[in-house]
């Protein structure tokens, strides 16, 4: 692992870090943000899995978590949303490809070689910053659009690992979306029921969520209608699932909404990782 | 108006009182609530409307709402549920008749000459109130179960009288639900189009609702399937209604829901009717 910056923040650390990934079969860059508290001891660890054709940096710099995972003292975790560099397949399409990795494993060509975002997000990253961090085994997960959708469906589908969950305009169904049916299609074949296993509103129904979720979604977001939060409401409700759901007049799909409610979020996190 | 009983509460004063109601041709007895502040000029007013079997008596002695109005500066309301009394239609069932008046004003023999819910809260006892108590014309409306259903769709039928809307553990879809088609048939006749103008879910995507609401759902509510909150939570995320829905593990039906999150909705209509 390589520190490519660390600098002072809220009374912590924020880092950028580098390393080889053996899941994605490229250099993975990443960001850690340690707050005050982990100079003390082990933190829990909240991950923010960002949207498309973000980096690891679009939430580093614009959501403003830190402040509130200082308050709270909870550790950050910014990966990447997909493989990148010259001999990692690509896409003309800002939504297929890198930068839009889904948080699924590719099976099919010619994405299946180094798309592998889900191993990666819940099984790589999480040993090297569980062995390289002051953090605890205590981890929640969070994400905007494409990484809200990631945060659903990586947390149903891998429960042990996360102890509490929500999400920001998520792509909530992504299986009858057209943000979700050409990249699932791309990433995993034609076989449909391949997708519901990597779609929030069906998971509800199969795998459940067994603790409590939020989720925030803008009113005035302009890609509602393929975020499709009305699939996330039924499911949510008819499966009895425990959570909140806000639907926010006014705000867009923007950074500016996801700072917005960045505090509720961190805030929703501490109480049940530090619980 | 007859004053039955006065005493002081969280620094004000909780009363109970009756009068000579035209819109139901009977006594009708409802209590209010002043907060402190109401000693220095009028405060805006919650209006809360009970469940099945309730008077005005039991939100006002078990919900726990005037410490809240008191911190806030809210008055309360808390109307009967039915007319009642000897010449005032009944029925054997606890769900029909008297003390389950389902805010509608009926139409249908026997119960169109004194069970007129709708006009009395909306109208005739909001008129006495602000005659005869310091309140302004800022007032919010809210419920639980029967009285959820109450304040949902009076507030949508009469946007024009509520600045601020919420809801415990409302009967949601009553169109649909077995608390609900026989009152409705009972109180409206059997044409389905009219219970549909008494309906929560069914209103929004007619009626709608321009500012935003809150709702909350207790999971382990023994009523859950009677209440059909995934019909309600559809609607919302589908008319892209503004609102906030949450889905409270562990929490049943009982006032013990109500009074636990009683504070988040005086603080809800506080804010709206104060800002």
């Amino acid at each position: 692992m390589q520190t490519l910056s660390e600098s002072r923040m809220f009374g912590g650390i924020q880092g950028v870090y580098s390393h080889a990934s053996a899941a994605c079969g490229v250099p993975m860059t990443f960001a850690v943000y340690l707050p005050p508290q982990a100079s003390r001891g082990p933190v829990p660890c909240l991950w923010y899995l960002s949207g498309l054709t973000c980096t690891h940096e679009n939430a580093m710099t614009k959501a403003g978590l830190q402040a509130h995972a200082a308050e709270f003292g909870l550790a950050l975790v910014f990966p990447d949303t997909s493989p990148r560099g010259e001999g990692v397949a690509n896409d003309a399409a800002y939504d297929l490809g890198q930068g839009a990795g889904f948080y699924v494993d590719a099976t099919e060509a010619p994405w299946a070689p180094h798309f592998r975002m889900e191993d990666y997000v819940v099984r790589e990253l999480r040993q090297l910053v569980q062995a390289r961090f002051p953090v605890t085994d205590r981890h929640g997960i969070t994400g905007h659009s494409m990484g809200g959708h990631g945060a659903l469906t990586l947390a149903m589908r891998h429960p042990e690992l996360y102890a509490s969950l929500s999400a920001f305009a998520p792509i909530a169904h992504p299986a009858a979306s057209d943000w979700g049916r050409k990249q699932l299609a791309a990433y995993l074949g034609p076989d449909e029921t391949l997708w519901q296993e990597h779609d929030a509103s069906l998971l509800l129904a199969t795998k459940g969520w067994a603790r409590d979720l939020l989720v925030d979604q803008g009113l005035s977001d302009q890609f509602l209608d393929l975020l499709k939060p009305e699939a996330l409401a039924t499911a949510l409700a008819t499966t009895r699932t425990a959570g909140t759901l806000r639907l926010q007049a006014g705000y867009d799909h923007s950074y500016n909404f996801v700072a917005t409610f960045a505090r509720d979020h961190a805030a929703w996190h501490a109480e049940r990782l530090k619980g």
